[in-house]
């Protein structure tokens, strides 16, 4: 990257203030620049560093307010933080060259479909009636089960496992260490109360455009499909059991779990560390915060928070209250002794 | 398959209502049925679906009262989940055939011990002194440390890590990605405030029976073993620290963490992301509801919730008026201005 | 190990009391121990152990009063635990052979540095100019990314992914399955609602005498680097999140997620399952209980709980009254009807 503050506004259609011929060489973090980069602020807790930043220029949103003069040149756009990632993205691209060809160390079972520049690393497992398609890439150390189907340009890193039957689509990304299809955590008690594996016959299904976290599991169904919806974002270590299903543009923040056979609407916003029980259905733009547990169904737009859940105000309201007990407490003695 | 309802009556000594002549050959859920599938009802939320379905015929218990017409048939039987399993596991297993054989690609080190009918994948690797009994299968790119046991009959899938001296029993399921025998979390501090780390000489020892979670983690035991006794299911994610001792029976849900050189008693049935404190001692019996925090030892029987966790049921009323307390907080500022 | 008790007592400058003569052949828990056994005594749950163990000594603090007759002989020092690790590390060294050398089946990547004494195990991958200091060790199934440093003296555990540009300092131990340089949960929303990947161009920087816990996962920067300080220690299944950055001597508990951007001071010690939120600031010398969930800047030497999460002894205050709710809601009933 070389370009002007002015050539950089003119791309964003933003406007500069300051030098708009200074030369920006890198993209950095505010209060990580040096001369050279261009910055961005998003978030009002960096505005303390636009006086301070050694960046040469910093986007901001149009509508902030400046009272002080500052070092940095003054690139005002309408979503700093989307044209942030619209530059990181051209710059990644310039230096993406994606290996293809197939390592003499992978191992290709039976009847294996294997499409045009399709990049197998070392050591990767592809077991028989597998179907890899045009552009995908799978890093070393990966086990690929039979029967699979991953689909055109997904990218999968190092050491994931994807047990039979899965379906993987376009664009996905598969981070190290995830398992895909794994059988689920159910059991059947018998008379003498010993826990009987029930057979887990179904699969996993997940659509295009998902991004599934490093080390992340996700049992396949007992029967039927577990299904992760359209551009579905999963963080690391999240816990999807059996039979769950998600929908479209759901994101999911790590360790957070879902038991067996519960439905998530599209478009919800899922903190980190949640607990969902089974057989729920959760509606579609629906928010949780980190650490809540759902026990109930939830409608669609609900905001939650808490274990069990609450509607999110309720949940402040009485959690206020709650750091007040001893107030309280002191205000009923004190009733009573009238 | 390929049975009449009336034949999969006899078989689960059930009764008929309706067609007892249909044709029934796969197996399916209630609510992802289609003509040809026996169906089971089991839990009450499902009861809508059995007039919706598509199912030719449905498992369910003896006694469901049914006010309805129903295009399926009904199997009346004593426990329809059990039963389902029971069919289940009968279709599963004519479509098992393991593999057997060793991978050329296989690594064995020296003065291992492998057993008849053993399937080693690609890239598995075996230390030395390392014994495999029979009809155990190593899935592709597991490795296998020094010292081991894995007796009779146990399943291991891809990318599992087995440190040295680890003994595991028959019969047992080791899911994806799974870690037994890593060190412990343990460290001493020294005079200068630095931690230093703790060998652990221990060993991890999996009884038979037993099936553990993708990705789930056991450390060894400082000195001695940290033991999972017989018939424990681990689910996903679970942490077991070292030392700790889990009795048989006892079932462990998703990304729940027990602390160092905790001993929990036989046929628990723990939530998930329920946190156990260190050196505690649970009974047997006990049912912990998800994202529990255990701090202190707990009675056999129990039922609890909360952090730190409550009984149960004392749980439950205190959080009841916990969504009350605005309400009552308005009481008592009448109650004052009286 | 073969010694007598007051020889134990001369190299930790303790004092015998009863037979000083009595042979120790092994390290024991006191709770397992047999005869030959040296055993310690720092927790006071085990204080009931003195009198049943089977060991032949004990290592007690100095100040421990002892009023019953014992069995085992007792050698007095200042610090049990501290003295019993120093033992542990002693046999655990006159054990420790470490391997060296490189297996024909590893797989090495142009223009890669490999120091002396270096091992790398069976199907190690290491990828295009990355440099392995002297002494390291990669287990088995290793993936390592191009550009990687790892410095003098680390060990790392089977199944590991280390990915491109990651630095590891000297002396760390990362255990198996455990993810760093996995790409950030970071995406910006476009007009027509759709998710965009930011690029991840960062990295992940680990200093020196670090612990990394099995199936822990650290993602690297957006831009700059995720820092892991000097002698931090991670337990299993943490996620770190991308632009973390954490202080020297910090210790992490299981299952435990920071998200992104959040700077951590330097010897705190959070517990398991904690969550913490983005963009904050926590001081040095903070003590976080297991489950907390942080949504705040923390200042140095707080001690926290509760989710939200409040000062120790507030959170005990509130939860105490919580327990007591339904007695506080009868009293207020009781006011009512005055």
């Amino acid at each position: 990257m070389k370009s002007t503050a002015s050539e950089i506004a003119r791309k964003l259609n933003g406007s500069v203030e300051g030098n708009s011929n200074v030369i920006l060489t890198n993209l950095s973090k505010i209060d990580d620049a040096s001369e050279g980069s261009l910055s961005f602020l998003s978030n009002v807790k960096y505005i303390p560093f636009l006086k301070s930043t050694n960046a040469s220029a910093v986007l901001v949103p149009n509508d902030l307010k400046i009272n002080e003069t500052l070092n940095a040149t003054i690139i005002r756009v309408k979503n700093p933080y989307n044209d942030f990632t619209k530059l990181l993205t051209e710059i990644s691209n310039e230096k993406k060259i994606f290996a293809s060809g197939i390592h003499p160390k992978a191992v290709i079972g039976d009847n294996v479909t294997i499409g045009r520049n399709v990049y197998l690393g070392p050591n990767v497992i592809i077991d028989d009636n597998t179907i890899i398609e045009n552009g995908v890439h799978l890093s070393s150390n990966c086990s690929i089960g039979e029967n699979v189907i991953i689909k055109e340009s997904t990218y999968v890193f190092s050491n994931v496992s994807i047990l039979s039957k899965t379906e993987i689509g376009k664009n996905c990304i598969i981070n190290c260490g995830a398992v895909l299809g794994s059988d689920g955590f159910g059991f059947s008690k018998n008379k003498s109360g010993e826990n009987n594996k029930i057979p887990h016959l179904g699969n996993v299904i997940v659509s295009d455009n998902v991004e599934i976290g490093a080390n992340t599991t996700i049992d396949r169904a007992t029967l039927g499909s577990t299904k992760i919806g359209y551009a579905v974002k999963l963080d690391n270590l999240v816990q999807i059991a059996h039979n769950v299903e998600i929908g479209e543009y759901t994101m999911i923040a790590a360790q957070t779990g879902i038991a067996g056979s519960t439905k998530i609407g599209s478009r919800c916003e899922i903190g980190g560390q949640v607990g969902i029980g089974g057989h729920l259905i959760l509606g579609d733009d629906i928010k949780i915060q980190g650490q809540t547990g759902v026990t109930r169904n939830i409608k669609s737009g609900s905001v939650i928070q808490g274990t069990p859940s609450l509607e999110f105000n309720s949940y402040y309201r009485s959690f206020a209250l709650f750091k007040k007990l001893p107030e309280l407490y002191k205000r009923i003695i004190k009733l009573e002794k009238l």
